[in-house]
């Protein structure tokens, strides 16, 4: 049987965002984004009409409505009117959230990487081995993304990634992999090693570079697999893209399922405010 | 080092269409598609500008014109009137030759499977055990994913893709996958098939289902690699994706190398009819 690793009470559904006090957000590294991206506080302004999702606030539910139009018809066919009608309020109002369809982009897609960067950061100190560290990272990372509302990480595909605007998305998706690489460069099993060698003639890590490349690619094939197959069952998923990236680098059989269970008791010491 | 497999000659960069004497487009099981998605023959019309690559044929510069539009741009953002400024004709011209957007968008995504379905009836009756026919499909398929014009492969995630006409693409994908499911519970080895388990309830297979899922993301993975990190060598690529794929079945060290070397033979053993 694969171990399948408990949710950490407490994990996120939807990623989630800092609020500082002067209303930036707050990255991991202490890095504050700019005021345009930020959602804004909530004023009670009146509403055109019911509100599709009650639960959440109104900037959740712009972001919410976003999120499943993007998903569901497309960046470029979505209109911020359509939003706005679909939360049930004035596109006026939708834009004293957010100053753009392209702002509101940029959360949702920050919001597929940050949880896991913030993660990354606890990991970086936290006592144990390589191998452990990477292992509690592949799991939390790959989790969220399957369970990410809609299937945010569809939206990677977009031809509007290449948007000037989103660079901060980029620039926090190539840390994680930077972390991915730094970790994968630490954990590879000497046969393993052995067997990717040198590729082509660019230096002695450039095998390595092509197994982070496919350990990552793993990681986020959940992506793939949950736009093809819905009613795959999100833990099962998650214990054998695990299983499988271990494989990859050389640790199975009983070794890979003491990595496992470590892992999972790592990602549930973290303490409360490293979790999302 | 890994053993890349070299490319068969003649191994197919954008895919390739069988035309039968009376215009259907005819698959490797012997069905053949209606007329409606068939690129016409060409006529010799007359061009209202330079074709953009006067290498091809009228029929193939507009799907190769559409496919690096819906790419770069998007589907949705992109008019037929694009596609034909593209190649140089005006718009009556292109409708001569499909009838709409939705249908040249078939035509790219059935190229993006259709030859690795070609390839996997090869390799059904091919005289090598179950794991090695699965090696040369995986580095096969792959190998085509790595190398289409315009990474095709990101057509995929577009929410189009749910589209009543593309239910022949969503089909043939589907067969393809149920050949890698064939295949690959004729190929794990026992320790592996063991470390799954039933996953859930569901049953004593579903643990390996979970399993064929990773397989054919890990073959589709390379399409977002590509999407992400353009630059990387396609051979190393492809190389470290049948690699990874062989550990997480359980063949790795001589075991592995021998199957990989196999499985190239196996390719370029084709006979020329199922060369696409």
């Amino acid at each position: 049987m694969i171990h399948k690793h408990h949710r950490p009470s407490g994990a996120v559904v939807f990623g989630d965002l800092d609020l500082a006090p002067r209303g930036g957000v707050v990255w991991h590294d202490g890095s504050v984004t700019d005021h345009a991206v930020q959602p804004r506080a909530e004023r009670g302004r009146p509403r055109a009409a019911a509100a599709h999702r009650p639960d959440l606030s109104a900037t959740e539910q712009i972001l919410d409505a976003a999120a499943q139009l993007f998903v569901e018809r497309g960046f470029a066919a979505t209109s911020t009117r359509a939003i706005a009608d679909r939360v049930g309020i004035r596109q006026a109002s939708l834009y004293y959230h957010f100053p753009s369809k392209e702002q509101i982009l940029k959360v949702l897609l920050m919001r597929t990487v940050e949880p896991s960067t913030r993660v990354a950061a606890y990991l970086d100190a936290a006592p144990a081995s390589a191998v452990v560290r990477l292992a509690a990272l592949i799991s939390f990372d790959t989790d969220q993304l399957a369970r990410s509302a809609h299937n945010l990480g569809t939206l990677y595909f977009l031809p509007e990634i290449r948007n000037d605007l989103l660079e901060p998305f980029r620039i926090e998706r190539a840390r994680l992999r930077d972390t991915y690489a730094a970790l994968i460069a630490a954990s590879v099993e000497a046969e393993v090693r052995a067997d990717l060698g040198p590729a082509g003639s660019a230096g002695s890590e450039s095998g390595l570079d092509y197994l982070v490349d496919v350990v990552f690619g793993l990681v986020e094939s959940v992506i793939a697999i949950r736009a093809d197959r819905p009613d795959e069952d999100a833990d099962a998923l998650v214990a054998t893209i695990l299983y499988s990236c271990l494989r990859v680098l050389g640790h199975d059989g009983a070794g890979g399922r003491r990595i496992t269970e470590h892992a999972r008791e790592l990602l549930e010491a973290r303490p409360a405010e490293s979790i999302p």
